[in-house]
């Protein structure tokens, strides 16, 4: 069983896939957040499902997929996790894990258009496994730290490069822009995904740019959520992302960026592809 | 009418305060979160307390006093905001916001303990004038940000200086430790509050530690909310903080960071004060 949303912008609904399909669980009552995932949500939902799915509607394949979760506390990124996007990007192999947010405003559907920000020159794409928190964590040891997942899901870490590095100080500043973190086709649960060898892949117009492991990770993924939890509660429904492979547009000579018409489309085993389409930035 | 919450965590509940006291607002029906800021909340909020203020039950003065808004989606800080404290950090002078996230797991209420992160050496103070967003703000000018702001509160950016500094990249790990934003006594409505001229103080132990006013911010509360708007939306309920002047722990010879037992006392005008006892680790 994977979890999915569905719906118009604001109108979403949660939804699940099976093998023989996919269903409407509205019905359930819970949308996929703090209150789900901290109450052994997919466990309660995937008992009810064997009795309910028969009554659950099918999902149309013209519906938009939205993401994969509503609303959580916070999307915490680890940067310069895979040794050959460091080097690209000019950054040394960090000694401990690099964190930075974004905010969940930029949350978007794995299939909606990617609007450029107003005056953007350097919006970048980042295939990225992200993971979402099932039990509230805080200092968890590595060990500890998979009885804390919830599942994991696609994620495109996009970054509007000048943002981030040129217009003074922190990273937060390029990586927070509307439609900057579809997550999403579905959330996989723990037991689906192996989350030590998912392979990433990304292209722009079908050229292939990102190709790699999560076995390639500097730090993997028990050993993030753990590192994590030493500095902030990590409550359920938030969103680990773990970084990306080498092969961004700011790694390019020249860089390249994206521009509206581009077609990026990435995946990872498990976890489904995305595609998105980019647009000019909406006008002043 | 100012606005505030109280109760134990987990159980907090809204309430309000007037010339005649302060009274549990439960029945109103909405806590003070995204749903409630976004349809004009406050306003609604003042119209039924005038015709049922009456039946609303006295908070007593024991209750612990809780965050003043609920679950913010996000808690935009901005760094390096006064010259005198950009000074003292060695910072140069920022010719545009320098901005950093801070988990919103680290609300506290503005009496609650401080609790050191295991490890903390430099764990340090930051007084600070913070709004809250009314209107969701994308792309605002300066002219139209006052009409986004729902009101202000008193915001401590308690920072741990290793952690924020020296341990790998971005500002968030040092910024986003439970009880690291203390946000409260109290929400003051906008025309109760000269975000232009509202003095902060901070001292521990009785000692002066901080004094200045929002007078001396580099970026003024307008041009913030705006610059702001440029790189991501702001949501209904989110929080800004604008930054701490002269006086941090961080800018003495030697640095004076917080041990256990030390006492924090701060305020603002029109807007509270706010106390917290300095408590040793967890244990592990």
């Amino acid at each position: 069983m994977k979890l999915f949303r569905f719906g118009s912008i604001g109108r979403e609904k949660p939804g699940v896939r099976t093998d023989d399909g996919a269903f409407d669980v509205s019905a359930f009552g819970e949308d996929y957040g703090e209150s789900f995932f901290g109450s052994d949500g997919p466990s309660r939902l995937r008992a009810w499902f064997v009795n309910n799915g028969k009554g659950c509607p099918r999902v149309a394949d013209s519906e938009r997929i939205a993401p994969a979760v509503v609303r959580p506390s916070k999307l915490v990124c680890v940067g310069l996790n895979f040794r050959g996007h460091a080097a690209e990007t000019g950054a040394q192999i960090p000694s401990e894990p690099v964190l930075f947010m974004k905010a969940s405003s930029a949350l978007a559907g794995p299939n909606d258009a990617l609007v450029l920000p107003r005056g953007s020159r350097a919006t970048d794409w980042e295939v990225e496994l992200a993971l979402v928190i099932g039990a509230k964590a805080r200092y968890v040891s590595k060990a500890e730290a998979p009885k804390h997942i919830a599942g994991y899901v696609l994620h495109n870490d996009y970054s509007e490069r000048d943002h981030q590095k040129d217009r003074g100080g922190q990273w937060v500043k390029g990586k927070s822009a509307d439609g900057f973190a579809p997550l999403g086709p579905w959330l996989a649960l723990p037991d689906a995904v192996d989350a030590f060898d998912t392979a990433l892949w990304l292209s722009v117009n079908g050229e292939p740019m990102q190709r790699s492991s999560t076995s390639d990770l500097i730090f993997d993924v028990p050993t993030l959520v753990s590192y994590i939890s030493e500095f902030m509660t990590l409550l359920p429904g938030d969103v680990i992302s773990t970084g990306t492979p080498a092969g961004v547009g700011a790694g390019k000579t020249p860089p390249r960026y994206l521009e509206p018409g581009d077609v990026v489309e990435y995946g990872a085993t498990g976890l489904g592809s995305a595609r998105h389409v980019v647009r000019a930035p909406e006008s002043a």
